[in-house]
């Protein structure tokens, strides 16, 4: 038992970057990445018995509150990635995931850190993970240097720099049938231009998911950049707010 | 050398249907099916020493006129499946390349025929593909049953029954700064709402890229329903077409 344990703890699946899996300058764009770090997450999750089909049949789902990327440097299509995941860290009701992906040669490509709820979909109110998920405790794997947690953000956003606002449409949804969390993030970077990406690096992102949103929702995305490297978004569905990110940024020289 | 040949002439890539490469029904979207494609087309033609990159440095690139897909019945989350493709016929400008998609069981999960012109990136015209590729007669492979070539499609719309614009965004781009081909496929599907994809299903698609389309324009797109069975889509920039695509389906009991 002891050792069946110790093997599940730590999860790992690699990915080769697809042709579309890069953005126009050949680099793994951020919003694939995220992809490929919740598709980790969701193979660990049916090796532990609690994957969204077998919480959907309890009438529950996960979801997802917060983010934390660091980036280094990112890999170009037909390059192999490794991603590695634990549950770091649980709450009565917040259980925290780490991801660490590496490249070819063991460099360091990204650390990101999430944070889920377990709730019920009719309520939609979070649910004791102990009670969904006995052992859960026991599978907390914190003996290496821990990857910090999302900031809770709380800025608003008074004078945009940018604004836009989108549709939810078929491709935008998950099986849920909300809008799939890296979409929020894709539509967040679809703000800037061509040259933003050229120029900068995005070297840290906070991202907090604070309300689902629905197909055929009208979205509003707007951006402030309060210092010259850290820009400010926020997404909102009818004046409320549902997303907030946070990026900071390093010219490239 | 013969043995060699016969080696390359075809080739296969296998994917995992990733969390989020399904629709809300979870079942593989069709542009996530066309990724495939494109993405084995593309270690297929790294073999060949024909890639987009070894073109781009004499100042070249591939396009795409057409595709004509068949689906059958398509694969869940977490099944594998093998692309197979081949260079199935090649005219002095034209170079026709088939797929075929099976899952686990040799099943069938589409078949897909395209076409590729090789066009100097300034003047945007094409150019003799043996003055590139100086094996290519010899790589075709067409001893099996071919699969059919897209439709011209040569219809206009007078009477969208849905209409929409889209602006043409950073995550829509590939690493020509041009409209991602299967961006096209997915912004016309876009069209469609949700009750449509529960309860039909696409047998058969034909796509016409017409023109590229570049960076920050903005697109609008029509769709019409001439026959309870037939959807016409003609997507526009500035008025003039740049992409057409015809659905064939049939209602889901």
């Amino acid at each position: 038992m002891e050792k069946k344990l110790e093997m599940v703890k730590v999860f790992n699946n690699k990915y080769r970057i697809n042709y579309n899996d890069s953005d126009y300058t050949g680099k793994l764009s951020i919003p694939k990445l995220g992809n490929y770090i919740l598709d980790t997450a969701g193979l660990h999750a049916i090796e532990l018995g609690i994957s969204m089909q077998t919480l959907a049949e309890q009438g529950l789902t996960w979801v997802m509150s917060g983010l934390h990327f660091e980036f280094f440097d990112m890999p170009r299509v037909n390059q192999e990635v490794l991603v590695t995941t634990k549950i770091s860290d649980c709450s009565k009701i917040a259980c925290k995931r780490d991801f660490i992906v590496t490249g070819p040669n063991n460099e360091k490509i990204a650390e990101v850190s999430s944070e889920w709820l377990i709730i019920n979909t009719l309520t939609r109110r979070p649910v004791f993970l102990n009670e969904v998920f006995p052992g859960v405790f026991d599978l907390i794997e914190n003996n290496e240097k821990e990857i910090e947690k999302y900031k809770h953000l709380r800025f608003s956003i008074q004078n945009p720099k940018m604004s836009a606002t989108r549709k939810i449409t078929y491709s935008f949804i998950d099986i849920n049938t909300h809008l799939y969390s890296m979409k929020y993030l894709e539509m967040t970077l679809d703000m800037f231009d061509l040259d933003f990406f050229k120029n900068n690096k995005i070297k840290k992102a906070d991202v907090n998911f604070i309300k689902e949103v629905l197909y055929n929702q009208q979205i509003e995305i707007n951006i402030q950049n309060p210092e010259p490297e850290i820009f400010q978004t926020e997404m909102t569905v009818e004046g409320k707010c549902v997303f907030r990110a946070e990026f900071e940024t390093s010219k490239i020289i």
